[in-house]
């Protein structure tokens, strides 16, 4: 590195490294100011540095640094507690918490998290990796403690993104009712991963739109018309202008109407003023607010420029900032969905796009350029993204609701009581279905097709490449009810693009290979997999058959039938939980036909958690790559009835 | 009825009947205020009438005559858009948009819904049957009329039970950012189905803490400070009493700062004032929110005396208010599980109870009573209640989450995420599971065992009577994790119950009946049905076996393969949806093991929502009754291999 190239990393101090000498949260307790000040420079150094190769969340983690060091001098972990909500700011947390050396190891298989985890550390108090679960995790804790009578402090530290989704605030109205001991921590950067919406958030930032000021200022009038004794000169201050008014309504008034005790704004980087305000805190009684501004990206020049593109990163060059991963790949999965909707949103002008906060993440970028009015972000709030998307539906619009598998989970009320029972053409583009790899347990999409296929109405798909996906699309934008089309994290196979996009026969799979020893029915991206296997078989002689069913729901009956009696020998292949998932879906079908077979083997994600690392040795570990399912068919040709069948990772 | 019966039903009027000539919302608006006002007397008598025969929702319905009146006088329905938030409370909206005459078949098989529905009227804008949902779809629908360009007028009616709900502020949250045309009508009775919890709901009516209020007189004291030329006259005003603080800050002050236009609080049951305040609302742009004060169960005394108890009732004496339902029936399984862990707390000091919403319901009020500090009602939260147990659990408490199946729905991802996940000992005791009867589809709750049992680490199981659900009970308090156990609406079997009860065996189900034909195996209350579907089937000379799983997850594995093998043909029984349920389950097993029979039948519900009805009718209909499942059987056993066979309702 260059000095100029250094001086991007705002901060950097020379050796000797305090960091190394932190090995537990008391440790920084001996530390003086300047010390602690110098030390976030040097875990703000490695955050940096270990990012760029490991790849993470690194403008949540830039932003709250100080703000780390700041709650682990004043407070006392793990006997107090502090909950991270998302948990993608953790890794301050991380270095202060006896995983310095472990650091490097970072979202790597077997490494450390890049979320909380009970299982790592004492010091995580409870496990996170979707939105606005802090405050509920911190109130039961706080119930408890109040219970067992014991003098533990309990620290939520929430993002005011994570304040849009409406968990938080079913925990700060039964908090502010409870009254219990509890410090909620508000990091408020103004962003989720892109800025954030809604008029709470406007509220939080104080940026009222003038006619919300002339409507608040009315009412205030009004009011104060109505106490004995006020007189003209108040009201009169009050017309003189919308700023006054502006700093008399404060966000801290709302937090207080929820009987939480307010406290701040307090500057998130300022780590004198961040400890005394947590001493302070921590000699209150009842729910306290800290209201704490920070700057996602904060001493790293890029991220500080573009905090969303830097929210979550792969590898990048540390002095440019610039992504340091392959060059020229296909197209991700994500980037053709976005494209084939702009395409078909020009011609259709009943299809609308709505996001839960992550137009980048989900391809939507260019649709909400191009169609400003026709987008729509709706905070983090997966709940209501749908149950609006059904709206729209009733009303004659094509809505699809771009999210990602783990993330709808919140929604699956929504799409069983406002959805499916009515019947409403939503359209769910499901990103990140499968395996997501680093991101670990609380992103892998491996529940979709198991808590979508047995909802009435709904028709599940899933495209055995990024070509398919854009018929897909297509098809569901065609039918009339319900569709979700789940695909994968990631680049394409690389295929060609037929132009345009045709609609797909609606429950209709595909024969890709012909084959008598065995029938592989696979869906969505496993079905390449699929294929190779069959290759591999074929060199030793055995001849296996490969289906892409295409449909979850309704299952290309006949198609499977067919090769399923012809061969003898079933094997699905989902990356989905084996439990409720596609090749469940196939036996209940063969059963139902009165036509079991008498051997049959599912491949795909078995009955635990799959932890983080790298997709490829994930899908190795479950039994999804193609080695591996060649291995389990040529086991189950040779296993006689009656012996245990499974897949052989 | 005396006249001092009739004396009950205030306001009763003598004849003509004018809602006799009221076909749709358009003749309403020919009548005279005074008219109106004999309408509204006219529809209480008949809701309070037909509901002591049908059973159904009364207070909530008695609440709202005249706001509903007043709607679709002021507004313009079938063009003009209402949406019922939960739906509960859609009688008299139901019997002035056409179907005054079907209204005596209100939740009958085959009759009208007790819930707003699409495809009975037009007017059923969306419908509804959770709570929380009507701003989301109603914003949907303003978006689309934007969109469209044109007038219609969207209005959302919602509880201020259904706003602790936080989908509701995800909402509210995005319809202030949005901006677009949009009538909120918040019903505000100070009640969920239980009297409200929570900060918000304190807010909204005023009933301020002191300390809330001194906290909030600080920082405004300190802010008006800040405003130059305000001086001590005003801070003394502020200061001489809370009461004029409380005055200040007012509930629309709220809802002004998330960018709502308010106007309130109307009183809900002068038709005037309501009708004049739509007037009004319908010339605003942008969001409005009307804030109505209403009375549950308004103008029936035994309702508006204990509304709680009246929010749903089945039959009732209409003199005397008292249930005419049968008496000295076997209890229910609801107050069989309350009595159970009140005995079991009483050992265990770490099991706590949490409801959301609904102590009456879910047959905690004994426990509360007890127990209060172990207690919790966190408002209409399920997510928020489902991460608070966890955190309770985290902490070495046994919450036990107590809730309807179809409500839990809408804490899935909270179930998987912050629960199965991270392994914690939360038991979830989910009441209403299987078909519910006459509240129908939205309220079945036929989608649990698919939802849960392919999340990692649950356990799920369901009881054959109420004396195994105290077994279960105690055995999911035992366990070392996630726990489910599920049990239907209404009496037990009027089986004996064990004293004391007693842990099970995790993981192992119970024959019942031996025989060699076949095998039943049957999960939770249809195992009674699967049993007497046995002695049918012997009285023509068959034998099958019979088997109480217990467990969906994990299955007695051995003793169904046992049984499988020894019959040749299995039959599974469930009230769940047959796809990724208890036989799915069943089958994954079976395929796993290497040991698929030729011939397996499946017996649940099928692939569609179930209409609503008494549940003897609806489990005739999809063949789950004994003289089904022994058809069924029969049938099953003379078809060959390759014919279809499947459950006959």
């Amino acid at each position: 590195m260059t000095r100029q190239e250094e001086k991007k990393i705002e901060g950097k101090e020379p050796a000797p490294s305090l960091l190394s000498a932190i090995d537990s949260p008391q440790d920084l307790k001996r530390l003086s100011l300047r010390e602690l000040e110098r030390l976030a420079a040097e875990i703000r150094r490695t955050i940096i540095e270990t990012v760029a190769c490991t790849g993470g969340h690194l403008a949540p983690n830039l932003g709250v640094v100080e703000l780390t060091l700041a709650l682990h001098y004043a407070f006392d972990s793990p006997n107090d507690r502090i909950i991270w909500d998302v948990g993608h700011q953790c890794y301050t947390h991380k270095l202060v918490t006896g995983r310095r050396d472990r650091f490097r190891t970072l979202r790597q298989y077997g490494g450390i998290s890049g979320f909380p985890k009970r299982e790592e550390s004492r010091h995580d108090a409870f496990g996170a990796g979707h939105a606005s679960t802090s405050i509920s995790a911190a109130l039961g804790m706080s119930a408890a403690k109040h219970l067992k009578g014991c003098s533990s402090r309990i620290v939520a530290v929430i993002g005011d993104g994570s304040l849009t989704g409406g968990m938080a605030f079913e925990a700060l109205n039964h908090a502010g009712d409870l009254g219990k001991d509890l410090i909620v921590v508000l990091n408020d950067n103004e962003m989720s991963i892109s800025p954030n919406v809604g008029a709470f958030s406007s509220l939080l930032s104080r940026k009222l739109s003038s006619r919300t000021v002339m409507s608040l200022k009315k009412e205030l009038e009004s009011t104060l018309r109505a106490i004995p004794g006020v007189g003209n000169n108040i009201l009169q201050i009050l017309k003189k202008s919308e700023d006054s008014f502006l700093a008399f309504f404060t966000p801290g008034m709302l937090f207080q109407a929820l009987r939480f005790h307010y406290i701040g704004p307090i500057k998130g980087h300022r780590l004198d003023r961040l400890i005394e305000t947590f001493e302070t805190a921590k000699n209150i009684r009842g729910p306290v607010l800290i209201h704490v501004g920070t700057v996602k990206g904060k001493g790293y020049e890029p991220a500080e420029c573009d905090p969303a593109s830097f929210h979550g990163v792969g590898c990048f060059d540390v002095r440019t900032g610039k992504s340091s991963g392959p060059k020229e790949a296909p197209p991700s999965y994500t980037s053709v969905f976005g494209r084939c909707l702009v395409e078909l949103a020009e011609k259709d002008p009943r299809i609308v796009a709505i996001t839960a906060a992550m137009p980048q993440g989900t391809g939507l970028v260019r649709f909400s350029e191009l169609y400003p009015t026709r987008f729509f972000d709706v905070g983090i709030a997966e709940q209501h993204a749908v149950t609006f998307a059904a709206g729209l539906a009733a009303e004659g619009y094509r809505p699809v609701v771009a999210v990602y598998s783990t993330f709808l989970q919140r929604a699956y009320d929504q799409i069983v009581h406002d959805v499916c029972l009515q019947n409403l053409p939503v359209v769910f583009a499901m990103d990140r279905g499968g395996l997501v790899g680093e991101d670990g347990p609380t992103h892998h999409g491996v529940f979709d097709l198991s808590y979508l296929r047995h909802i009435p109405n709904m028709t599940v798909m899933a495209p055995k490449d990024e070509n398919e996906l854009r018929h897909m699309l297509k098809t569901a934008l065609h039918h009339k009810g319900p569709v979700a089309v789940r695909y994968p994290r990631g680049r394409g196979q690389g295929v060609p693009l037929d132009e345009p996009p045709r609609a797909l026969p609606v429950g209709r799979g595909e024969l890709l290979r012909e084959g008598d020893d065995a029938v592989l029915v696979a869906i969505g991206h496993p079905v390449a997999a699929a294929c190779r296997a069959a290759e591999l078989l074929e060199e030793e002689g055995l001849r296996v058959a490969v289906i892409n069913a295409r449909f979850v729901k309704p299952l290309d009956k006949d198609l499977i039938l067919d090769w399923v009696e012809r061969t003898g020998l079933l094997v699905t292949i989902e990356e989905n939980a084996l439990q409720g998932g596609f090749g469940s879906a196939v036996l209940e079908c063969l059963a139902d036909e009165g036509r079991l077979p008498r051997r049959a083997v599912r491949i795909g994600i078995p009955d635990a958690f799959v932890q983080h690392g790298k997709r490829d040795i994930l899908r190795k570990d479950v039994g999804l790559d193609a080695e591996s399912i060649a291995r389990t068919v040529r086991t189950a040709l040779t296993r006689p009835h009656g012996a245990p069948i499974r897949a052989i990772g």
